[in-house]
């Protein structure tokens, strides 16, 4: 059994830099036919200058691989109308990292000064940029993702027409919020829709699970993966796969995110497979996001046949999502 | 500033055994009077053989300490009242741990015989041997204490002299469950009354705050630091501390527990103080165990200054809890 998929889309991807970004960058490229490149660098990517840069290591990286770098900047209080207009034809979509979801707030928006970019959110709807946000307060953690909504509710409300994408939402109240609004939008991972907290710290602690926002509970997986199965038109696949070295992860104090991209679509394809669902998969993979952001990405043709395949144990330091695990579509080539 | 405290007991340990028995065991028998010493070696201990040597064992090697190690035995359905009668003399209490706790359930009581095991409850009772239970379903992690109160409490109503220690409890809802019945009470760690899943598995994932059950909501942690600095006389300190070699910890499957045993007074000193509750401390870390057991620990008035400790960053090859970390008070000697 064959299944091809036209163009799969990772709309929210850490590629890094350096030595790092030479390792992961043609992982994904070499299966997805582009991918929405998440901005967080140290220091973010904040300029054109940045973006142009950043964009040309990434396709130094990728090689000969036919995938395009969809770019993104970090929000930052001195965007205005005018960096925006100009910046808009480099990058797809403005991140914004509110700064209670780290303690590194150097970088990040001020909650504070709320008002004071307003105007930027103005000049966003008007330019028709999308914003994506990492859509967390810094609550205690199982409640931080559910307590944003009210807090953000006004922006959604007073820019109907400003493109919201929540990003990587994993609960029941997200999911809800996501069908609740016309001009609300939002990003799956392929970890949230497979596992809970009981994963990560119920038998034994699994470093190579703890990713943020945190698993949640069963019937938060359980929404989400409704609202994918149901075909909505509002919610993209992105794997943010974020890769860390093991000696990041197998240590006193690890970092978070998890490796996903070299499994994904075969993940995916089992998942959709197993729910009756498998001929809609091209919605959340592809489709939605071509809507969502107006794109037209790179046609590549991926296919899979239903033949096992044991995830690595590793990728040079990089221990994947479910490594050592059998899933059971293949890609037929590499 | 000095204070002395007599007898500190530590309710519920895990000494192991072979060779991690003879690096724990001096560190708890240091500047404990005595300790409850959990039964569940592989294979568990069972019979009075099993009790006597294993006490033997651990005699051995806390050395020439004055430290009194109290036995339990592991719940079996073979128990009946004239075991439990010759048993009577060697231990303390014995200890249960429903088969849902744990996937390993070759040697746990199984929930479906529940009812087949009402004569050992039955027999406890008549012979005043109290029953420590682990506290847990097999539910969604945040949910399995919570989740067990309404499945035990026909237990605790249909024996209202049979003396039910709820082991390690980490919740509102036990912390509640404990004032509502005579024979029921609890023990509480010190990890427990210091942590919450947000130290576990926010920023940074650490397993060296790993345990079971997992640390709960700050409101959980709120409502044992009331139980425990109202004075209840119904709860004890134990550590639950239970060494795992760095191997074990610091991997891609991270065992459970903390270690806390020769750090656990000098914390206990400082968060008693800073609820200005210091004087009655010892209600918590001994007299309530006294009461509540009828036992008469060997004397042992060990002594603090408030002067800062640096926590060793390991004992041997154990990180223990707050490596590296400074605790206000000081033993006057090791």
């Amino acid at each position: 059994m064959y299944i091809e998929i036209n163009s799969p889309l990772d709309m929210h991807l850490h590629l890094r830099d350096g030595a790092m970004l030479n390792l992961v960058a043609p992982l994904s490229a070499r299966h997805f036919s582009a991918g929405l490149i998440m901005p967080n660098l140290v220091p973010p990517i904040r300029t054109i200058d940045d973006v142009v840069s950043y964009k040309k290591r990434i396709i130094r990286a990728i090689q000969n691989e036919k995938f395009t770098p969809y770019m993104t900047v970090f929000f930052h209080e001195q965007l205005d109308f005018n960096t925006l207009q100009a910046l808009k034809k480099e990058i797809l979509a403005v991140k914004m990292y509110p700064d209670w979801v780290t303690t590194n707030s150097a970088w990040w928006v001020k909650t504070v000064d709320l008002a004071k970019i307003w105007h930027i959110f103005e000049a966003m709807q008007t330019l028709e940029i999308p914003l994506c946000i990492h859509w967390e307060t810094n609550d205690f953690v199982m409640d931080r993702e559910k307590n944003f909504i009210p807090i953000y509710e006004m922006l959604v409300k007073t820019y109907p027409k400003l493109k919201i994408i929540m990003e990587h939402i994993t609960t029941k109240e997200s999911a809800d919020f996501v069908e609740k609004y016309d001009n609300v939008y939002a990003t799956i991972t392929l970890h949230h829709l497979m596992i809970t907290l009981d994963d990560v710290v119920w038998w034994l602690l699994q470093p190579h699970l703890f990713c943020k926002p945190i698993a949640k509970r069963p019937e938060d997986r359980q929404a989400l993966l409704n609202l994918v199965l149901k075909w909505s038109k509002k919610v993209m696949f992105w794997s943010d796969s974020a890769p860390h070295p093991i000696t990041k992860k197998e240590t006193k104090y690890c970092s978070a995110w998890v490796f996903t991209a070299p499994i994904a679509i075969q993940f995916l394809v089992e998942l959709f497979e197993k729910h009756n669902a498998i001929e809609k998969l091209w919605l959340f993979l592809c489709q939605n996001a071509k809507d969502i952001y107006k794109i037209n990405p790179p046609e590549k043709i991926v296919r899979l046949e239903k033949k096992e395949y044991m995830i690595p144990e590793r990728y040079y330091d990089v221990v994947p999502f479910k490594h050592e695990q059998i899933v059971s579509w293949s890609f037929t080539h590499w």
